[in-house]
C-alpha cells in the first residue's frame, strides 16, 4: 500500500488487450454480454481489485459497438458493486467488502484451483448483489437501540475494571444471566456450568479439539453446518455422516456407525437444522441420547436459533433431556438471534469436562472481551428481548412464506423447498439433471447470490442442493433476489444457444 | 445456584470440627496463627468460598483464648479478601475475584494434585494481597478517558454495521492503522499482512497449531512465557529448551538443537523478556535470524513490549531484520502496553502463511469483535498514545528503580535481582539452599504474591527463581509489599522454631 512499485499489475489495462468478443445476433443484448464477459474476467482474477477498466468510447470503438452499451454495461456493473467511478477519472474494479483482496498483491502467486469459487465468493458479497447467504438477522432498530443503550451504559458507569484480565471462564454476572436466560427456556443449569466463548464457533472449535483427537472418527448430519466441518477437517478428524431425514438423523445408520466404528462425539444441530432447516423429532432426540449413553460417546448440541421458531411446538432441546451425568456439551450464541457479529457465545459443559476445556478456552485467547460480556448481559437482564423475538418472529415469518411462495410459483418445476418450523434459511434440491455449481455461476453474474450446497457436504456431495438465507433481506430485495435466481434456474432447464461468433 | 440442596458443603462449620491448634508460648502471636490457620485451610480446599466460619466467641472459647484474639484475627483475614461478613451474620470464604469457585460446588471431585496450587493463585489473587503477579500496567485515566472517548464515538457513529460478520482477518481500517503505528516504529509492512486477533495469546496459538504437529519439536527460551509452554503441551509438542543468557538465548545450544532435532519453530520473546526480562542483543537476533534461514526453521516472536523501554537504545525487532521471504511470524497485542483485557492482538504473517492462518482464524472463531477494533482503531489514530507512553515509562521506570533497590535492600542477601531495560517484571534468583514453593505459601499467608518460577520452566526447573511483576502497584503498596515479601524471605533463611504443641 505504501509504495505502488510494488503493485505492478494496479494499472489501467489496455482495450487492446482486454479481450472481450461479442455474439452479435444472437438474441442476448450487448451490454449485457458486455457485462457478463467483465464479471467472468473478475471471477477468473485476470481483473483485480483497483485495476481501471478501459474508457467507455475507446472500449466501444474497439468493438464496433455504440458507447451508450459500454456504458450502460459498466452503470450495471457499479449498481452491481463490481466496479466503481474514481474522483481521479475511470471506472475502477472494485474490491468486495471495500477490503483489498488477499490476491491483489503482485507478490503473491495466485493458487489455480479455489481461485475461481473463491473470486465468486467474495463477488457474491459485492454492494449491488442481493446475497440469499446470510443465515442471521439483520438486527432491528429496537434492538440494536437496546445493545447501543447497555453499551452506553458500560461506558457511563467506567470502563477501568474491564482493563485488567478476566477469569477464562467468562464474568460471574454473564454466565448467572446466561444461566437465567436458558432457565427461562427450560434448560436447568448453573453459571458454574458456562464457558463464555467469542462466539458460538470457538465454543465448537473448543469442545472438538477437546474430544476428538487426530484420525478419530466423529458423527456429523449429512448435510451439516460447515463451520464445523472445516474444524474437523483442521482436527483431522474421520468425518462420519448421517443422513438427515425430515424428522432428524437416520437412526438405524446412526446406530449402524456407533457400533462399526466407536465414534468419539455426535455432532447435531436438533433444531432448524443448518442447512436444511429440519428439526429432530422428540422421539429421535431421545434416541440420540440413549445410543450415546450406550456407547459412550459425546455430544455436542448447536443450538443456534431455537427461538427463531414461526409454527409447531417447541421441542425440549435434548441437553434439556439429559442428566448430569450426560455426557452433552450445549452451544449457543448471540450472532443466530439477536446481535450478529459480537462474537459472544457459549458452552455447558458436562462437570467433568470443565477444567479441561476451561484450559483450552485459556490457551486459545485467555478470556473473552470483558465489555462487550457486560454490555450483553445488560441487554438480556432488561427483559425486553422477548419483545423484539416476538417481533422478529412475525416479520420473519412473513418473509418465510412469501419466499416459499415465491420460489414455488418461480423456480423450475421439480424443484424441492424445504419448509422449516423456524430459522432463516431454506433447502432447495434443484431437479435431476441440473448442477448448482453451474446456477450459481450465472446466478452471481446476474447479480444474485445464494450458498451452494456443496460446502454441507464433507463428502458424497449432492450437486443440485441449495441453500437460500433471507435474514438480512427486506420484502422489496427479497422479491427482486427471487426473481432474478428462478429466471437464471429456467435458463438453467433450457438447451443453450449457440454464439454466433468465437469468444477469444 | 437455584437448588440450596447441590450445595452441601456451603454451610456453617461447627467450630467442634473445625481444628486448629496454637502454639502457645511460641513468641508468634496468637491472632496471626489463628490467621495463618485458616488461610491455610482455605488454601487446601478444606474452607471453600461461602462456608462460614465458626462464631467468634465460639471459637475463642474452645480455643481457650480471649475473643478479640479471633475478632483481630478474622478482621485481617477480612481485610485480606480471605473471608467477608454477611447481611444475614457470621463471617464467610470469599470468593477470589467475586467468583465461586470452581471447586465450590460437591458434585465435582476436587482432585488432589494442583488443588493447593491452584487454591493458592486463587488467593494471591484475593483483594487484600498484594500482587506482584501482572505483568501489564493499570492504564492511566488519560489512557482509559480516552479509549472510552473513542469506543463512546463508535457508539455515536451507530452500531448498525458492526451487527454483522466481519472479514476474519479483521476490520480493514484498523489493520491499516496497525500497519501505520508499526511503520512509526520502523516495522514496514502491509494492512494485507495483518491478521487481528483476540489478544496476541490467540496469535500465538494459532500460528503454533499452523506450524506444529503432534510430537515435533519447538525450540523455546528457557524460562519462557507459560501461556506459550502450555499451547506446546497441548498440542504434544516436543519442547526444547535454550538457556537464556544476558544478552538473549544461548546461540551454541541452538545450534546444537537445530541441527539435531530439526525443530519446526523457535519461539522467541527478545525484548524484556518474560520472564527474565532480557533483551536479546542485535547481534543475537542476527543469529537467530541467519540459523533460522540456514535450518529452514520458522520464527514466532513474541513483542508483547518493547515500547515500554526505560532505558539504553532500542533493538530493532527480527522482524525488522528479516526479508519477506524469511519465515518469521510477528507477534503483538494491545493488552502489555496500553489496554489490558481489551483482547486485541495481531499477527504478521510471512505472505506464504496468510491463507492457512486465515482458515485457522475463521475456524477458530470467525473473526474478533469490530466494536472493539474500532475503538482501538480510533483510539491510535488520535495519536495521543505517545504521549501516554512518555509518562507510563517514566512511571514505571522509577517503579522499577524504587522496586529494585527496596529488594537490594531487603532480601537475603545473595538474592539475585535482574535488572532490564523495560517492562514490567524483575526476575529473581533466591540463593541456593532456599525455594520459592516455601517462599511462597508463606508470602501468600503474609499477603503478598508474587508468580513462581517453575511456571515458566518446561523441563529442569529452577526452584529458586520467581517473577516480580510491578504493573498494577501504586508506590506506597509496592513498598508494603517489599517490606511484606522481604520479611518472609528473611524468615525462611533463618532456621525454623520447633512449635511447642502439636498442630492436629
Amino acid at each position: 500500500m505504501t509504495n505502488g512499485l510494488k503493485h505492478p499489475r494496479r494499472r489501467a489495462i489496455e482495450a487492446s488487450t482486454f479481450a472481450i468478443a461479442l455474439a452479435k445476433g444472437s438474441g442476448r443484448p450487448l451490454f449485457m454480454q458486455v457485462h457478463e464477459q467483465i464479471v467472468d474476467r473478475i471471477a477468473a482474477g485476470e481483473l483485480t481489485p483497483g485495476m481501471r477498466l478501459p474508457p467507455v468510447r475507446r472500449l466501444a470503438a474497439q468493438l464496433g459497438i455504440n458507447h451508450m452499451t459500454v456504458a450502460k454495461a459498466y452503470k450495471d456493473l457499479a449498481d452491481a458493486g463490481f466496479v466503481e467511478g474514481r474522483a481521479g477519472g475511470g471506472t475502477h474494479v472494485r474490491s468486495p467488502n471495500g477490503t483489498v483482496s488477499r490476491r491483489a498483491r503482485g507478490t503473491e502467486p495466485a493458487p489455480a484451483g479455489p481461485l475461481l469459487s473463491e473470486r465468486l465468493y467474495d463477488l457474491s458479497h459485492a454492494p449491488g448483489v442481493i446475497g440469499f447467504t446470510s443465515n442471521y438477522p439483520a438486527p432491528d432498530t429496537t434492538c440494536a437501540a437496546e445493545f447501543e443503550t447497555c453499551l452506553q451504559s458500560v461506558i457511563t458507569d467506567g470502563l477501568a475494571q474491564y482493563f485488567s484480565y478476566d477469569p477464562p471462564n467468562g464474568r460471574i454476572g454473564f454466565r448467572r444471566t446466561i444461566a437465567d436466560y436458558l432457565a427461562q427456556q427450560g434448560i436447568d443449569t448453573l453459571a458454574e456450568d458456562v464457558i463464555v466463548t467469542s462466539g458460538a464457533q470457538q465454543a465448537i472449535e473448543l469442545v472438538i479439539r477437546l474430544l476428538v483427537p487426530h484420525a478419530a472418527p466423529v458423527i456429523v448430519e449429512r448435510p451439516a453446518y460447515y463451520g464445523v466441518i472445516n474444524v474437523l477437517r483442521a482436527v483431522g478428524a474421520r468425518i462420519l455422516e448421517v443422513p438427515v431425514e425430515p424428522d432428524g438423523m437416520d437412526i438405524e445408520k446412526l446406530e449402524v456407525h456407533l457400533a462399526r466404528h466407536r465414534p468419539r462425539l455426535i455432532y447435531t444441530n436438533p433444531t432448524f437444522q443448518n442447512p436444511t432447516g429440519v428439526t429432530t423429532s422428540m422421539e429421535k432426540r431421545r434416541s440420540i441420547l440413549a445410543l450415546a449413553r450406550k456407547h459412550g460417546v459425546a455430544i455436542l448440541e448447536d443450538d443456534h436459533s431455537s427461538e427463531l421458531r414461526f409454527f409447531g411446538d417447541p421441542v425440549p432441546s435434548i441437553r434439556a433431556l439429559s442428566d448430569p451425568d450426560d455426557n452433552v456439551f450445549y452451544v449457543r450464541g448471540f450472532g443466530k438471534v439477536f446481535l450478529p457479529g459480537t462474537r459472544l457465545g457459549y458452552v455447558m459443559t458436562p462437570p467433568h469436562a470443565r477444567r479441561p476445556l476451561l484450559a483450552l478456552k485459556a490457551h486459545s485467547d485467555l478470556h473473552t472481551n470483558g465489555i462487550m460480556q457486560e454490555a450483553m448481559a445488560r441487554f438480556l437482564n432488561r427483559r425486553s428481548h422477548p419483545k423484539m423475538l416476538d417481533r422478529m418472529k412475525r416479520t420473519y415469518a412473513g418473509m418465510q412464506r412469501q419466499l416459499i411462495r415465491s420460489l414455488s410459483d418461480g423456480m423450475p418445476s421439480g424443484t424441492l423447498i424445504g419448509r422449516p418450523e423456524g430459522g432463516l434459511s431454506l433447502w432447495l434440491t434443484l431437479p435431476e439433471g441440473t448442477e448448482v455449481s453451474e446456477l450459481y455461476y450465472r446466478a452471481v453474474r446476474r447479480g444474485v447470490a445464494f450458498v451452494a450446497g456443496e460446502v454441507f457436504y464433507a463428502s458424497h456431495v449432492n450437486p443440485r442442493t441449495l441453500r437460500v438465507s433471507f435474514g438480512l433481506l427486506d420484502n422489496n430485495v427479497l422479491e427482486e433476489g427471487v426473481a432474478r435466481l428462478c429466471s437464471v434456474a429456467k435458463d438453467l432447464m433450457r438447451p443453450r444457444s449457440t454464439p454466433s461468433a468465437i469468444f477469444t
